[in-house]
Order: C-alpha cells, then structure tokens, then sequence
C-alpha cells in the first residue's frame, strides 16, 4: 500500500472510532468536516518518509498511526486559529471554516475532540507496543503543548512581548520536528539526528505560507490572502522582500536536504525533499526568482 | 502521604511541566488561573480511594497521576463550557472566569493545553510501566471524547435533538467512570467492576449541582447560578421538584455504596462515600429533606 492510501487509512480508522449510534451527530459532521478532504498531508508523508528512509523493510502501519495523530492535532490547531476570537477565517481548505458551516461551539468542540483523537489514535495503532506508544505519543504530546508546541507558538500571538524565534519554532516547527523524529522512533531509530530535518522543513514550510499569503489570490489559496497583515502577524515577504523571501526559502529547502543523517533511504529521501519543495512555491514565483 | 498531597504534587507536576524560560508567560497564568486554586478535586479523590480500596498496599503514585490527568481535563472542560459561545460565565470557583481574566484566545488555548497536559501526565508519570499507561489512557481518553465523553456531552446542548440519557452520561458520568476504572487500572485491577459506582456518582454529582444550581447564591456557590435556565439546560429540580431531586439524590448515593465490588477496602469506601455525598447537598436542604 502507498503512502497516501495509509494515511488516509489511518484518519478514517481514527473519525470512525470516535462516531456511533449515541454520539452527538453534528459534532461528527463537524469533524468530518475539519479533516476531510484534507490538505497535501505533508506532516504525515514527511512521518512515513523518514520510517521508509529508517528502515524500508519495516511496516509502515506505526509510523502511519503516528501521522494520522499528528495531522489530527494539525486539523485541530487549524480549527481553533479560524475562529472569530483569533483570525476569523471564514475560509479554509476552499470551502467554509468549521465554524462557519457549524457554528462557534461545535468549532471549539471538534478541535477538543481533535486533541483527544490524536492520542486515541496512538493508544490504539501501538497497542500491541506500549513501549513505543509511550515514546512517539511523548514527542507528539511535546510538538503540541503550551511549553514550546503549537499551542505555546499560537498564545504568542497574544502575548505583549513576543518571542520572535519561540514563536516560528512552535508555531510551524514544532510539529515538522514531530513528523520527523516520531517517525524514527516509529520504527525503532533514535529520533535525535531527524529534529534538525524537522526544524528546517518547518522554517521552510513557513516562509512558503508567507510567500503565498502575498501572492496568490483567495481561490486559488483555498484560504483568506493577507492574513498576516490583517493580523499584524511577523511575515517573512514583509521582512526580506519577495526576492529575498524565496531566496531563503530555497536555502532553508537546501539545508534541510543536508541535514538529513546517514540511513539506508538518504538520498530517495533528499530527492523527495526537493520535489515537495518545488511544489510550495507559486510556480510563478520560482520561475521570476530562477 | 494523604490523597489530597498526592493530587495536589501530582497536578503541579504537570503544569510545572508546561513552564520554561521560552514558553509564553501569559498563557502559563492561563493554565494556573483555570487548575489553582482547585475545587473539592472530587474525581482524583475517587481514583484515588477505588485504588486504595483494590489494593491498599500499593504506591498510589500511578493513581495520583491518573487522579490528575482526569482533573486537568476537568478544568479544561471549564474553561471552554465558560466561553461567551457557550454558557459565557463570568465567575468560576469564586473568581473571574479565565476568558475574563485572561481573554478568549488565551481561555481556548488554556483549555486546548489543558487537555494536552492530561496526556503528558499519563506519558510521564506511567514512564515505567507503559502497558499500565495505555490501559489508562484508553480509559482516559474515552472519557473525554467525541463518541461519549465530555466533548460529546458538550456537544449534545448544541445539537438539535438532545438525546438526555447519552448527554448525562457523557457530560458528567464519563469522568467519573473514568476515574474509578483508571484507579483500579492503576493498581493492576480490572476496571469493569468499578464502572456502576462512577455511573452512580457522576449522576448523583448532577444532581446535586442542580440542587445547588437553584439553591444557593452565586457567592457562596463561586459561579453563576441559574444557569441551567438561562442556558435552557434539563434540571432535576425543573422535573421533579426540589424534595423529589433531594430525594434522587439520596437514592443514587445508597446505589452508588451497593455498587461497589468485593474488595478488601469495600466497607471503608462505603463510608467514604456517604461522608462525601453529605458535603454534595447544601445544609440547609439536606436538613428540609430529612
């Protein structure tokens, strides 16, 4: 089975298992909503990938349940940043945000089911080995959480004094370094050297959102344009231009090919890192920038 | 050391876990706005007294971090049932609520790390024997999910048709039930047996809420009171009628101590709950009934 089609797999085994005959049936039509169709996946993909790389013999279903529960906490946090308290995004994935098509209540609780989710789904895909549940279920809690996860880089935007570096290294970082290491761990591999691929992909992924943000046009997007202005938030193409932007974009994609360690699967897995790369920026973006 | 020092350690562990020299400040005094000070702690003292009952010979560490977890989430549950989407309560345990002292976004991500933080308690504190942390997580993470958990009772109040029975289950059984099967779980005993006296005891802590919802003035309570029908919520006492409620209460209570299983500390947790459900019921009810 392909990467994708496991992915996918283990995102519907994880809405399923929370639906039935006595559950709250808006809610489950408002989770549905928030995870499904989804996005490009990149935090799972780049979870399998780092497995494969890892150990291409080694079954793929663990790293595959540790990627679904990572992109469920991605969904969730994407649930709660539209709200009308923080970006009010009326939009999202190109159809209404959650909290548009459900109402703001049924957005607060899909996002809270979303959380909880993720760690059923890694109870439950590593039953049979707590001992590895417990380690990959303690890097996802951590890319998460108010310390320095993504709820910590999204309470910075609400801070008097932000913390430049805290705030990009929880907001996008956070779960990239999770993707990465928890997919070694997946598969038995010491989690430690992947962080450093993780932390670059994720200053990567950011700065290509910020380049988006100013380039393409709401439908194309998927999402409201303009949002870190309207939001006052840091932007990278406000800082450094949009030459510059990409610029850096392109250096932070060549570092993370670097910084990939010694494995079996290295150089399959730069060659990916550079395909996915080239699909973040607006093609007529790279093409004025070549 | 008694219970309440064992709870009490454990749930500073936890939030103590969250801090850090980069973490945001002002979400940090979110977080012990919504956990300190404490109410009674009723469902870790639970998880607490069923694990000394199976096995009172035993550490009640692992307890402890089970009690605490579910209490985390409890306060979660708090600081999002207070948001203006829901019930917009302004005071919470005598203060201001957290969106109040804290703003909306902060109060949602609080509630979001809360739940997190539950999680990392269970990875943290079972560390040594992972089999045991993912029987308790599972028990754990049922309790506050989609299907039928606190989220799903939540949820039932903005659904079009209220299903009563699962919404008094979810909304206030599913953590007691929890804390009395993890408490169990924690000391190696199966949690089956224990499910009836979490059952009994969510519903008659409903029910003596509800008492108090109509009783008592909102200072000496420490939250809004009435709220149930501004928010047009079912009440025992709108059904039956203050005695027949006080009368419920009385018969869910004698339930709740026949519920309890064989087990060495059987006639001391009898006790046990007799004594607590005194302190449930406001004086000068408790005294019109007799």
């Amino acid at each position: 089975m392909n990467a994708d089609a496991l992915i996918e797999r283990a995102i519907e085994r994880a809405v399923a298992a929370s639906e039935g005959p006595d559950a709250p049936p808006q809610l489950g039509a408002a989770i549905r909503h928030a995870v499904f169709p989804g996005g490009a996946r990149v935090r799972p993909q780049l979870c399998l990938a780092v497995a494969h790389a890892c150990n291409a013999g080694d079954d793929l279903t663990f790293a595959a349940g540790a990627g679904a529960a990572i992109e469920l906490l991605h969904c969730a946090s994407l649930v709660h940043d539209d709200l009308p308290c923080f970006d009010a995004a009326s939009i999202r994935r190109g159809k209404a945000s959650v909290h548009v098509a459900h109402g703001e209540p049924l957005a607060v609780l899909a996002g809270d089911a979303l959380i909880v989710m993720a760690f059923e789904t890694l109870i439950r895909e590593y039953a049979v080995c707590p001992r590895k549940m417990r380690d990959v279920a303690k890097i996802v809690a951590r890319a998460v959480g108010a310390r320095d996860g993504i709820v910590a880089g999204q309470a910075w935007e609400s801070e008097p004094h932000i913390n430049l570096s805290a705030y990009h290294r929880a907001k996008t970082g956070a779960l990239f370094v999770a993707a990465a290491t928890a997919g070694a761990a997946s598969v038995d591999a010491d989690g430690t050297p992947w962080r450093a691929l993780g932390e670059r992909l994720g200053e990567a992924y950011q700065i290509a959102d910020d380049i988006r943000d100013f380039t393409m046009d709401e439908n194309t997007l998927g999402k409201p344009i303009l949002q870190d202005i309207t939001n006052e938030r840091p932007n990278a193409v406000d800082s450094l231009g949009l030459q510059g932007a990409v610029e850096q974009l392109n250096a932070l994609v060549r570092d993370a090919a670097d910084a990939i360690p010694d494995c079996a699967g290295a150089t399959a897995l730069r060659a990916l890192v550079y395909a996915q790369a080239r699909r973040l920026t607006p093609k007529n973006i790279a093409n004025a920038a070549a």
